[in-house]
């Protein structure tokens, strides 16, 4: 597991007990989230805690002045060869818009390039609320690779991107 | 849970322990999964019979004379209102091309239809030899979604087929 430090923001990759907290708060300060999406990512950290290294998900924490500010969760797809699931990204309510994502967005796509990852597959649903996602991944260079349409409820589609690295 | 006779053709959705090993022989015996994917067949038939009905997957077993000849498991998927997940469904080799993998997906789709199911998403290889499985799709009247390139390797992309019920 590496640190990395980028202009003020520090890179931390192992898992800690405390990231359950800070991971909820996190979550929950973004408000894109149900509550049951939340116990989820609660129990991806749980399992990386448990298993340690054998775990299928992976972590990227983004620390500023000894806080964590945003994370991410990936792993190699079960089944594949090289293609990776963006599970989770989120950046606490009060320092959105502040460009944290997209370079820890970057980051992370630098350590799925690092394993042999080939491709970065995200799926999220096409509602309004998610214009701003929809736009975020847009400008990180991914591509809409299919939209299945009603598929979360009516009127309600998922949309897959995808980003082929290197 | 409920008990048909379809032409010779019973159905049951309840799950008994025997059918740990029947599933494994009909998974096996199809030679189209890997070791891997078996053991996961046989921990959906674990989780049913730990949590009974509160299991998130369901199951349709066809028996002919007794016999477990095929079955199909699926679920609502997370997070989706009324979308299911065909996961799995396999016939016995010996008995293949006898219209057992058609009927036994019929009465999957009316089970799905039932629990008031919009629609039905499957997910598969298209290597050659799936061939044979996209044909069983279009013509149990499956459409293609998307195709994901180069999704679970490179040349070996993932086709996502939609059945919408009703």
């Amino acid at each position: 597991m590496t640190s990395h430090v980028d202009s003020q923001l520090a890179y931390r990759e192992s898992v800690v007990p405390r990231d359950r907290g800070d991971v909820r708060e996190i979550v929950e300060s973004s408000g894109f989230f149900h509550d049951f999406e939340v116990d989820v990512a609660i129990e991806l950290i749980d399992d990386a805690l448990a298993k340690g290294e054998r775990s299928e998900y992976l972590f990227v924490f983004a620390e500023r002045d000894g806080r964590t500010v945003g994370y991410s969760c990936y792993g190699e797809i079960a089944c594949t060869r090289g293609s990776y699931d963006l599970y989770w990204i989120a950046v606490r309510e009060e320092h959105r818009a502040s460009g944290i994502g997209g370079r820890l967005l970057a980051f992370t796509e630098e350590r799925i390039a690092a394993r042999g990852g080939r491709a970065i597959w995200v799926e999220t649903s096409s509602k309004p609320k998610y214009e701003p996602t929809l736009r975020f991944y847009a400008r990180a260079g991914y591509e809409i690779a299919a939209v299945l349409k009603d598929f979360y409820a009516v009127g309600d589609d998922k949309v897959v991107f995808v980003k082929r690295l290197g």
